[in-house]
C-alpha cells in the first residue's frame, strides 16, 4: 500500500504540472485489488504543499482506515466506479477545460480522428443529469451511479477508460495512477480538437470510420498490438 | 496595516504571475475595517519592480495618508465597492481576456456548470453601459456606483463575487486580497468555458439547473459545506 | 547610435519573450532624429544568437551605413513609414497571431473596448490589397505606400500606432523601440479579444462609444493623462 | 550516419520544446542519399528520456540494420515517401493540434496570407480516406501510398513541404531532421490562424492572391531569393 500512496502522490502533483487543473480541482484515487482498500487525495489539499500524508486510505465503504484529513468530496463517486467497473485500478476527477466544456453541454465527444481512436474505443459518453431528488442526498453515490447506468449493457468501462458528468466535468480511469492521468492528458487533448472541429463545421461533421478506429485502438490495445516495444 | 500592505504586495504580483494581466493592468486592493484604510497599488507600476513602497494607503474619501505615489487610477472605484458592500474585504481589477470579452460583449455570464456554481452562485452580472455625462465627469467614482446600482436589492455581493463593467473589464473580491486573486483566476477560466460553450451552441444553450447550483454553492460556502478540512 | 543600437537588439530579443515571433519572423528598427539614420535587424538572423553586430544601420534611402549582413527584406516598408509619418521613431513588424487573422481576414480591428482606446483611438486599420504591378517590382517599398496611403487625410499616425497590411501582417510604431514593442504585444492583446466577441456574436457587435474612446485614451495620452506617475 | 543519427535524436526532442507532441506521439526520420539507409525514432520512447540508442537505422525495405528496437509504427509511410519524393531528405509525423484538426475535417488548407506562402506554395492538401481493404492489410504503407497519390501530377513535394492524412494526422518534410521540424511548427502556426480565419468567417474567405503567393514563396526560396544573408 505504501507504493499505492506514493504513486497516488505523484499522480495527483502530476495533475497539475500537466495544466488538467488549478487551485485545488481534481483528485486521483488507486485501488488494491489484494486489500480491497483504495488511496484517495484529501479534501481540499494545494497541490504544491501535498506530502504523503495528505493520501488517505480508506476502505470501498468508505470507511476511512489510515490518514487524519477528510478524503476528496469525490470520494464516493470513486467508490461507486470501483465497486462496478471491474478491472479498474485508478480513477482520475478533473475540470479540465475542454472535457467539462462538453460535459456543460451535456453531449458526448464524438471520435473525428485516430488520435481519439488510440485510445477511446468511441464516442465519450456523457451521462444524464442528475434529478432533484438524486442532488439532494447522496449526491456524490448518486453521480457514480449515474456513471454506471451510462455504461450498462452497452459499453465496456476497459475500452471506453472516460465519461463525462453531465454538467459537472470528466471521470477518467486506468491500469494505475499515472494511466489514469496519461488518459485525463489525452481526453483533454481530444475534447479540444473536437470543439474545434465543431465550431469548425457548424455542428455536422462525419465521424472516423468503424475500420480505422477498430485498427488504431487495436493497434494499440488489442492482442496483436505493434506499438510501443512490449 | 503592515500585513495588509505586505498581502496587497503580493496579490499585486500574483496577477501577472497568474496571467491574469501584461505590462501595468490591473491593480488589488484590502480594507482594513478597524482603521477604515485601504492599500491599493500605485498607478502605472511594473508588477516585476513592485515593491511595498509602491502600495499606498488612502481612507475611504480617497485622501492619501501613507506613500508618496498616485494610488491606482481605479481607486474611486475600489472605494465606492467597499462603502456599499459590506463585508467585501479585498478588490481585483483586471483585464483578463474572456471575462474581459463578456465585458465587450456587454453580456453577463451564464451559469453552464458546476465549476462556475462552486464559486459564484448564478450568473456573473454585467453593468448598464455609463452614460456620456458619467462617462466626462467622476468616471471612476461613476464606474463604482453603477456596479451598486446593479447588485442593488437583486444580488447579493457576498454570494456574487464578481461583476463585469459593461465595455470595460471585471471587477472581483473577497475575504482577503489573495482570495480576492483566486476568485478573478477562477472566474477568467469560468468566463473562457462559457465562451466555449457559447460559440459551440450558437448562442443557445440550457444553463445549469437551480439545484445543483444550490448543491456546489452551499458544499463548498454553505452553512454544512463539507469541501475541505475545515 | 550605440544607445539605439543597445535598444533595437533587446527590443528584437523581446519580440520573442513576448511571443509575437516564432523562426526569424518580426523585425524592429529606431529612427534617430538628429543623424537621419536607422538601425534594424538583419535578415534571418536567429534571436537568441543575436548580437549587436546583428544591427545595422541604414540611412532613409537604404544605404548601409554600419554593418556586413544585409538589413531585414521589409527595410524599404520601415523607411517609407520614417520619411512619412513624422513623429514616429521606432517600428516593429510581427507576425503576432491573432492581429495577422485580421490581416489576412482583410479587415480593421473594431474597437470593442476600453483596452483598445486605452492605446489605440479607434479601430485598427487595414490596407488596401497591393495590385499585380505593385507586387512584383519594389513590393516592399510599395508596402510602406500603401500603409501611408491608408492613413492619409484620415487618421493621424501618432494616435493609431498600428496598421494592418492586407493579406500579410501588422506593422507597429512607438516612441523608441520599447515603446513599439508594447504596442505590439498591445495590439495582439486586443486583436484576440476582437476575435473572440467578432464569433461569439456572429459578426455583428455594437462598438465601443466614442465618448468612452475619448475618455480612455485620454486619461492615458490626452493633455490632462492622468494614469502613472507623470 | 552517426551525425544523421545524432541530428535525428535532437529533431525528435525538439518536438516536444516546440510543443508539437504529447506522450509519445510523433516521429522524425531522415534519409541518407550516400548509404541508402534511414535513421529513424523507436516505437513509443518517451521523448524525455531518449537517448542516441533509441535511435533505429533501416534500410528503404524496413529491414533493421542498426539497433535493438523496433522503430516507429509509422516507418513504413517514411519510407514509402522516401522512395516516391525525389529530394525530400528527412520526414516528421505528429499529431499537432491545428493541422490535426484539419485533417479530422478531411480539407485541405487553404492559403489565407503571406506567413504560409512564405514556405507552402498553396494549399497544404488532404488526401482522400482510406478504404476499408487498405485500414485492414499494410495499413501505414498504404498511408504512405495515399499520400503519393494526393501529390502525383499534380503538386511538386519540392515546393509543398506538407500533407494532412484524412482523419489522422499530419506529415511534413525537409532538407534536413531540423528544416523539417521547422516546417512542422510553420505548418501548426498556419493551421491555427486558418482555421480562425474560417471560424471568423463562417467557412467562405477569399484566399491569399496567385501573385503575393510567388512572391512570398519565392523571395525566400526562388532561384533570385533575397530573405536572410545566402
Amino acid at each position: 500500500m505504501k507504493k499505492i500512496k506514493q504513486r497516488v502522490l505523484e499522480a495527483n502533483k502530476r495533475l497539475k504540472s500537466e495544466g488538467l487543473v488549478i487551485s485545488t480541482w481534481g483528485n486521483v484515487s488507486e485501488y488494491d485489488e489484494k486489500t480491497g482498500l483504495v488511496a484517495i487525495k484529501a479534501s481540499g489539499i494545494d497541490y504544491d504543499k501535498m506530502g504523503i500524508e495528505d493520501i488517505v486510505i480508506v476502505d470501498l465503504d468508505g470507511n476511512i482506515v489510515e490518514g487524519n484529513l477528510r478524503p476528496s468530496t469525490d470520494c464516493a463517486t470513486h467508490l461507486i466506479i470501483y465497486k462496478n467497473f471491474k478491472g479498474v485500478k485508478a480513477i482520475v476527477h478533473t475540470h479540465s477545460m475542454y472535457a467539462t466544456i462538453w460535459a456543460q453541454a451535456g453531449r458526448e465527444i464524438p471520435i473525428f480522428g485516430t488520435t481519439h481512436a488510440d485510445y477511446f474505443k468511441g464516442n465519450i459518453p456523457c451521462t444524464r443529469k442528475l434529478r432533484k431528488e438524486e442532488i439532494e442526498k447522496d449526491y456524490e453515490k448518486n453521480t457514480g451511479d449515474v456513471i454506471v447506468e451510462t455504461f450498462s449493457n452497452r459499453i465496456n468501462p476497459l475500452e471506453m477508460r472516460a465519461v463525462l458528468v453531465n454538467g459537472h466535468a470528466p471521470f477518467v480511469w486506468g491500469s494505475d495512477a499515472h494511466d489514469a492521468v496519461t488518459n485525463a492528458v489525452v481526453l483533454e487533448y481530444v475534447a479540444k480538437m473536437a470543439w474545434c472541429n465543431m465550431v469548425m463545421s457548424s455542428g455536422i461533421l462525419p465521424q472516423l470510420d468503424e475500420n480505422m478506429i477498430n485498427k488504431h485502438y487495436n493497434r494499440k490495445y488489442g492482442s496483436d498490438a505493434y506499438y510501443g516495444q512490449k
